[in-house]
Parts: structure tokens; sequence; C-alpha cells
């Protein structure tokens, strides 16, 4: 079964070059892997999209029964016991995978973001000078509400609890201290529910118990 | 061995319970798997701290000769082969560990950053409102400064040419783009040298006839 490669119909000139359809391309090649290119509709995004990719983002791609999102699980699922992912050097290409996606491009795309708003403001919206803060907020409701919908009425993201729950989570529970995550009671329930885990109510109690801890040192440090 | 943890000799109330150490914490807990805390100083950083963690950031851990950074590729390695990373959903998991790190945290970050930059300026610097592009500017350089140091002589981040180098390139690619590279020439030449590629070469070239008969099939709907 050919491996097929979602990406879109169409798009200006701006972002060509630069659509994460390219990482999973370049990958493939590396791996010398056949693909076919399939496309959904940039504008307006469709249901069928959506049902594939649940934030209406690409790429994604469909292997045999399997469909997967995300170019990092992405890339991680092609390149498994190839060249590009091999065994012995697993774990240190893991964490540079993660520093580029979530501190370097986190960071890339923060900044960016901004110069799109202002350079294309009919494809992001109205330059965020003017209230950046609820520009941002904006994007993290056009997430929230993605998430709540491909949770349903799931417990866990992928089948039993895993550490994808402890990752999600832990980014959730920074919305619910802004006490951003009221309209969405899915989410709440779902924080809720495994925050009421007990490896994690240990694990809360542990990290604030290091803080305790490091009050009492410097109050000494400040009394000595 | 006792696998350590590190995370900050301290800090002010405001960012405790939500430091990204409790994430691997609640991991170790779930696995039931005992586990020392190390310490850093939050402030001034240290070099000992950049020798473990390139951004100086935290968590990091030590598991034997072993140390490791980056709190998704931490989780990923203490649970491999456990409930909370099965082999038999291993790429559902990998795409909403990558859903909740590389879209839904980059969206809340950037967001929740503006938030603490109002809030707690003495922490994060002057509130953005007055040239939020340049503030988001100063966040990217330091993350370029640090990267570039990690990269050092090597050719690659983590051995011979892996996925990690993909992904990394395909975000400094962006930040090419914006002519904001060229104060880090080694990363540069990282990104010269990525790209040079054949494999990447033939995907750019795929990718870019992917628009331009996108173009032309948009022509002949406008004609027909």
């Amino acid at each position: 079964m050919t491996l097929i490669l979602y990406t879109y119909d169409w798009l200006p000139e701006f972002p060509r070059g630069f659509v994460r359809d390219l990482r999973v391309r370049w990958c493939l090649e590396e791996i010398d892997r056949c693909y076919q290119v399939a496309t959904v509709p940039a504008h307006p995004k469709s249901a069928e999209h959506r049902m594939l990719q649940p934030f209406a983002q690409v790429p994604a791609i469909r292997d045999g029964e399997r469909t997967l999102f995300e170019s990092g699980a992405i890339l991680v699922y092609l390149s498994e016991g190839t060249q590009l992912l091999p065994d012995d050097r697993k774990a240190e290409i893991w964490q540079w995978l993660f520093a580029a996606l979530n501190t370097v491009e986190l960071s890339v795309m923060h900044w960016v973001s901004m110069i799109l708003a202002e350079r294309v403001p009919e494809f992001f919206g109205p330059p965020p000078a003017a209230d950046v803060t609820a520009h941002a907020k904006a994007d993290v409701d056009s997430k929230l509400a993605a998430l709540q919908q491909a949770l349903g009425e799931s417990e866990w993201l992928a089948g039993d609890f895993s550490i994808t729950d402890i990752a999600m989570v832990e980014v959730l529970r920074v919305v619910a201290a802004e006490e951003a995550l009221e309209d969405y009671p899915r989410l709440a329930a779902y924080v809720e529910r495994a925050t009421s885990r007990p490896a994690f109510k240990k694990a809360m109690a542990d990290h604030m118990a290091h803080w305790q801890a490091a009050d009492a040192a410097q109050a000494e440090r400040s009394a000595g």
C-alpha cells in the first residue's frame, strides 16, 4: 500500500516552502520511501479534514489502515529502525527532536506569528498590536475547542492513560490556572480526572515540598 | 543507580506547581520508580547547568552514565515498555504527545508568556506591549545562541544525520527566511549543510511543484 501524504490543495505564495508537509517529504526521501500526495481544502477547512487532523492542520499521513498526524510523530513513525532513528542513539535523538519542536520552534513561532499577522492580516487576522494578549488567546481557544472535540467522551487521549495525558494535562493546567478552561467542561473534567490520580497527588506534594524546603534553606542563609 | 531529577534550587511563588519537573515526577510515580532530586541555581544560571541542559532550562535527568533533557524526551525514555507507552499504541501516543507539546503548548505558551511579562516583569523582562515583536525576537535569540553553542563543531545534533536534524533545520529555515540567522554562522552552515542533501532538494522541488500544479488547477477553474 502506497503511503499517502496530506497537504493543502492551494496556498498563496508566502508560506510555500515552509508548509510542514516538507518535513515529512524530506524524511521520506532520506529513507527512500515512495508516497502519493492527497489534498485537503485550506479555506474553508472541511469536516473530513478535521476527522483526519483534529486541529485542521497539515500534514497527516495514511499508511494502509492507519492515519497519523503531527509532523513530529510522523517523523518518528516513519524512521523507526532506519538510519534516521537508530536504536543505539534513540534517547539522544528524541532529546533533540523535542528541543527542536518544544523549545526552539515554540519560541520561533511566537515571534513569526506576530510578523505574519502584520504582513498578511487577511490570513492571520488583524495585527496583534491592538491587543496582543487577546490575539494569542483566540489562538489558544481554537486549539482547546479542537482538543475538546477530539477527546469526545473518552477518558484519555490515546486509549488507556499514557504519557500523552501527563503532557497534555500539564499544558492544560496552565490554562486552568488562568481560569480559561471554564468554557471547556470536558477538558476541565479531563484535568480533574488526571489530577485525581494518586501519582499526580504524590508528585505535586513532593514538588511543593521541594519549594518549601528551598524557602527554609533561604531563610536559614539570611538568618545565618 | 538511583535516577536523579534536576530542578531549580529556589523559585518565587508564581511558577510553583507549574515547573516542568512536575511532568517527570508524575511519570515516575505512575511507573513506581524511585528518584532523588538535585538542584541547579535559577539565578544566575551556571555553566554546569548549561553543560547538562544547553538552554539552561529544567528538568533534566541523570540515569547512571546517561544525562537527558527535554521533558517530552524524558517521558518517552522513562516509559518505554511500561503501561504508559505500550508498543501496540505507540504511534497514537506519539501523535498526541506532539499534539500536546508542539500544537497546544506552543499556542498556550505564546499567550501565557505575555501574561507573565505583564505580571512579573522582574522575571520576564518588561511587558511586551511596547514592542511585542522585539520581545519575542529576544527570546528566539536566546534559544539560537544556546543551540549554536550546543552544536559546536559537530555536523549534526545527535551523531549522524537523524530526524532531529530534519525537524531542527525546518524550524531554522523559518528564522533564516527572516534574515535572522546571520549572527549565527554555525547554525547558518548547519542549515546549508542539511539543505544541500539530495533528499531535501528532491522534497523541496516536489513541494514547490505541488503549489505550481495548484496554481495551474486554479487558473483552469477560473478560465472554465
